[in-house]
């Protein structure tokens, strides 16, 4: 419950709706607005060693922590927007992955994953 | 249930360990996957008009489902490895937004949007 | 002369020297730090119509014109620090991509480019 | 004469009149499409170290290469259509940035940097 998307996605549309937004909200619009958040996401990480960024201060944390919130936003509306369900999409995605990436053959191999 | 974050976090922990690529995913190496995938979806909608954007072709909806899934995976994971609740994060955003623009101040000003 | 990468690329080398940032700038970085300044660009665009995007009041033109310029420096620097003629590299996409999409068979076909 | 971003301005506008193409190039487009072509430039660096970042194999320089020149292809065009000079904008940012980070004050800080 508490991890729900179908909450969220409720609060945005009332949000929108109470601003007179929906016109703004076109999936193209929304799909621009979330490269613009996951930018300012990587900006976060973009000086960091790969080590930093594994133990990340209090202050980064906090605005990692926001950003990704703004990411998870603009999907969540763009998945409402166009009509499909965001976490089956996901699931897709894993099922599809698994079947590219057998376990069998990629454990171990960065060169393999590297490639991908 | 069907949309819980939490069976997709569980997944992706599987699956990355089954393939020993918890080396390749720190936070910095996902927030970059993650633009990558962002621009992706970005792709599927740079030509169309926002109007086409709202009405998408069987086989582009396809395409912006699973880019959309692939951004997913890689903000959940990202918020995995570094340990915060990403549903929580995206419910603080929208407290913060709803301060910043209050409804009875920026409905219908297409103005005051566009200037965010 | 006006328009030269070389004397772009050579204060931006002075830059990093006068600063010891080189160390921070591994091609990898400055590919991150790319993104974010392409996100902070189409974040200019997001809610704005096409056309409203072809005739950009002033303050908004000076932030895309800076951004822009962002995008370009990573990418002036990018290219220097991997190695690469960035120019060169443009030309040749541009000669790749007129085979990909002969005039001849392309123009008009507003369902061809869509696909790209 | 051969960094020259004029005659790649020259050649783009061709390209798009032969095929018709310059209703699409919007200043909005053309941002969004560069935004994808950032993401798949940091695509090829995403699970490099640094330093597999600073020394790149021939295939992958090769891709580099070519994503880069994408990049560049898409900015040159965004400037020529918004109606402002690249190279110019460019080095306006590099004079405030030396406003902003004076050599003497942030040499050899990390932190200062990271900040940023």
């Amino acid at each position: 419950m508490a991890d729900s998307l179908a909450s969220l996605t409720e609060r945005l549309r009332q949000f929108a709706a109470e601003r007179d937004w929906d016109r703004f909200h076109t999936p193209k619009n929304l799909a621009m607005a979330l490269t613009g958040e996951a930018g300012e996401l990587a900006a976060e990480f973009q000086w960091l060693t790969e080590a930093e960024s594994g133990a990340l201060e209090p202050d980064r944390l906090e605005r990692v922590r926001q950003e990704a919130g703004d990411v998870l936003l603009y999907l969540v509306r763009l998945a409402d927007r166009a009509g499909f369900d965001l976490v089956a999409a996901a699931h897709t995605k894993i099922d599809l992955n698994a079947r590219r990436y057998p376990a069998g053959q990629v454990r171990g191999s960065a060169r393999k994953y590297t490639e991908y």
